[in-house]
C-alpha cells in the first residue's frame, strides 16, 4: 500500500489538511485512533479567528458555519466590577466567528466523504520508520487487529499532545518549552440563553471567569479553580454562585442558570516543541504546541500550521519545489510563538496566581485599566485576538 | 514665621512646584537637606516626556532646554543581534527630549531666583506636626543649627524615597507595593561621541544594555549587572567589552570608547505608596513612588504629580475650591500606576532574570519580535514612552 501523504490524527487539523491536499489531487490517508463518533462528539474550542473562517470558507466547508455561526465584532473584559468592550471591527476592521470545534469537525468529515478521502478509525500501534529516507513507512494495526504497512513520502503528525509523532524527533534535536499554570478551568455547558451576545473575560481577586456561548440557547461558562480541585466538589449551584460572584454585577444579575449538561476541569499549559519537522515527518497543531484556552488560540494555531503545511506540500507535489517544506518549521514556529505569547499574556493578566503579591495584583489592574483607555493597546489586543495575518 | 505652602525637598519636583506656585502668587518656602552645589551636580535622568517639556516651557524655564536639548523622534530596541526602530513621530505624532535632570534643576533654580522664592539649604531634623489641623507646623534646624518652626497650610513631601514626609502617613493607612529586581544598572558617562543619535535598548542573553547620550560629545551607557557586583570589579575596559558584546553588531562596531568620567551601579526597584496625601500633607515624585530606569519614567512621573498638585493648590488658593486637593491622591495615582506598569513591563521584557527558564526567554524574544512587526504594539509602546496624556 502506498500514499503520497499519511496523516496521523483525524481531528480538525488532520482532516482540514487532508481536504486541502485531496483538493490538489494529492493522494492522502488519514489514520485515527478513536472512533468517528468519539471524534465528532468532543467538545473543544469555540472561537474561530477570521483567518480560520477564511480557510474553511475557501476550502468549501464554510456554508453551515456561515449560517449557524455567530460573528462577534468585539469582546468584553472586566476587573474590579467594571467591564469594558474591545471593538474588533473598529480597531482592526476584523471579527471572529463563534462556531464549535465539534461543528467544524463535522463539516470537514462531510467534505472528506465527497473527495473520497480514506480515513481509518480505531487504528492502533502506529509506528514510523525510515523518516530520513526517500520513502518512509507507517505501520499500524487496523480496527480488526490486522497489522498493515504503508509506504509514503511524507508523514504528518496531527495526533495531539499525547500523540506518537513528536516522539520520533530524536531527543537530542527536539527542544521543548513549557509552562504549567497552577490552576485549571472548570467549564459548564448549559441549555440556557447566554448572558451576553459577546464573550466576557473577567479578572477577579477570587480568580478568572469567562462567560462564553455556543448558540442562542447554549451557554458555556468557566471559572478558574485550583489544579487540585475534583469535579465532584462543584455542584451546579456552587458553580453558578461562584461564577456570579466573579462577573461584574451588571452581568451576573442577568445570568439565567440551569442544569449543566457537561461539566469538566481542564488544566492550563503552554508548550512548544521545536523543530516542527524532521526528515519526512511534519507536525501540526497540538502535537507540537499547546496553549491555555485564554484567548482561544489552540484550534486557530493548528489551522495556521495547516495553512503553511498545505501550501508547502502542494508546492512540492504540484511544482516540485521543496523550498517551502524546508522552511515550514521556521515559518510556522514564528507565528506559533506569537500565539503562545498572546495566550500566556492574557492568562497572566486575567488569572489569580497562588502566592501573587499585592504589587503583582496592582500591575494586573493597571494593565486592564490601561487597556480600557488606550486605542493603541486595544488595537494590539484585537489584532492578536482576531488572529495575526498569515 | 508663616507660609501658605512648605515644600520639603529642593530637587526638580520641589523646585518646579515652588515655581508654579510662586507664579500664582502663592507664598512658598522650600527646605532642602543638601547644599545647592550638591543638588545641582546630581546625575540622574535624561529623557523628558513631551508633557514634561510642555510643563517646563509653559513655566518659562524652557529656553535653555529648547536650545541645548535633543529632540528624539524614535528609539531602537534590539534582541538576538537584530535592532529595530519605534518611530514616535509616525505612530503617535509626539517625541521626547534628551536633556539631563541636572540641567532641568539648574534652569529651575535660576527661575526661582527671579521670583524670589525662599529655598533654605542644609536644613536638618525636619519634623511635621498638626497635619490634621487647620494649620500645620514644620520644625527644622537651619544651616547654623538654630531650631525654627513654620506655620503652614500645606506641606508637600518632595523629599524622595528616603525622605521623612511619607513616614508621617500613619502605618495603618499607608499601603505600599514593591518589587525589587534581582539586578542593577552599571552606568558609565564618557566624553565620547554617542554611538547613535537615538537610544538603543538591547535585550541580550547575557543581560540588558543601553546606549544613551547627553550631548554630541557625552555618551551614557549602561549594562545590567548582578546586585552583588561591586563597582571596582568593572574596569573601563571590561565595561566596554561587555557593552559591545550585548549590543547588536551593527552598533557595537561603531562604538568609540574613552575613559569613564562617572561610573556607578544603581539598583532597580518598583515602589508605590498609597495614598499620596494625608491631612495637609501631600506627596509628589520619589517620596511616593519609584520606578526602575527602563523607560525613563522617574522624573516624568514626578513632573506629572507636580502638574496635578500645582493645579489643585492653585485651585484652592485662587478659587477657594478644595475639590482637586481632595482628589489629588486618586488622580495622581491613576497615572502613576500606568507609569509603574510600563516601567515594570519594559524591565521585564528587556532584562535577563536569574533563574529565567527557556520558556520565559522565548516569551521575551516573541514579545520583541511581535513589537518589531506590529503597528498597534508600537503605537502602544510609543504612547507610553512619550508619556500618556495628563
Amino acid at each position: 500500500m502506498q500514499h503520497q501523504v499519511v496523516i496521523i490524527g483525524g481531528g480538525p487539523s488532520g482532516t482540514l489538511l487532508a481536504l486541502l491536499l485531496a483538493q490538489a489531487k494529492i493522494d492522502v490517508l488519514v489514520l485515527e485512533r478513536k472512533t468517528k463518533e468519539y471524534v465528532l462528539s468532543r467538545i473543544r474550542a469555540g472561537v474561530l479567528e477570521w483567518n480560520t473562517v477564511d480557510m474553511l470558507t475557501k476550502s468549501g466547508v464554510g456554508s453551515r458555519m456561515n449560517t449557524l455561526g455567530y460573528v462577534h465584532e468585539g469582546t468584553f473584559l472586566s476587573s474590579a466590577n467594571r467591564q469594558f468592550r474591545i471593538d474588533f471591527k473598529k480597531t482592526v476592521n476584523k471579527q471572529v466567528m463563534v462556531y464549535g470545534q465539534t461543528e467544524v469537525t463535522f463539516d470537514l468529515y462531510e467534505a472528506l466523504r465527497k473527495y473520497d478521502v480514506k480515513i481509518l478509525h480505531e487504528v492502533d500501534d502506529v509506528s514510523l520508520d525510515n523518516l530520513n529516507k526517500e520513502f518512509s513507512r507507517v505501520s499500524y494495526k487496523d480496527r480488526s487487529g490486522i497489522s498493515k504497512t504503508v509506504k509514503t513520502q511524507f508523514i504528518i503528525g496531527c495526533d495531539g499532545f499525547h500523540g506518537i509523532s513528536r516522539k520520533y524527533i530524536p531527543s537530542k534535536i527536539l527542544k521543548t518549552y513549557e509552562k504549567i499554570y497552577p490552576f485549571g478551568w472548570l467549564g459548564v455547558l448549559s441549555e440556557t440563553p447566554p448572558v451576553s451576545d459577546e464573550l466576557i473575560y473577567a479578572n477577579h481577586e477570587r480568580g478568572f471567569a469567562l462567560a462564553s456561548m455556543r448558540n442562542k440557547n447554549l451557554s458555556r461558562y468557566y471559572i478558574q479553580v485550583p489544579n487540585s480541585d475534583k469535579i465532584d466538589k462543584w455542584s451546579d449551584q456552587s458553580f453558578w454562585d461562584e461564577l456570579k460572584f466573579r462577573l461584574p454585577t451588571e452581568t451576573s444579575d442577568k445570568i439565567i442558570i440551569g442544569p449543566s449538561i457537561e461539566k469538566s476541569i481542564a488544566p492550563l499549559r503552554s508548550f512548544v516543541s521545536e523543530p516542527m519537522s524532521w526528515g519526512n515527518l511534519f507536525l501540526a497543531g497540538d502535537s507540537s504546541h499547546i496553549v491555555p484556552p485564554t484567548g482561544a488560540k489552540g484550534l486557530n494555531l493548528a489551522v495556521s500550521d495547516v495553512h503553511y503545511l498545505s501550501k508547502s506540500l502542494i508546492s512540492f507535489f504540484v511544482e516540485n519545489d521543496k523550498n517551502f517544506l524546508e522552511k515550514y518549521s521556521e515559518t510556522a514556529l514564528s507565528r506559533v510563538w506569537k500565539g503562545i505569547r498572546f495566550s500566556w499574556w492574557m492568562t497572566t493578566v486575567m488569572h489569580n496566581f497562588p502566592g501573587q503579591n499585592d504589587f503583582e495584583r496592582k500591575i494586573q489592574l493597571a494593565e486592564l485599566e490601561y487597556l480600557s483607555n488606550s486605542i493603541g493597546a486595544q488595537k494590539s489586543f484585537a489584532e492578536n485576538y482576531v488572529g495575526l495575518p498569515y
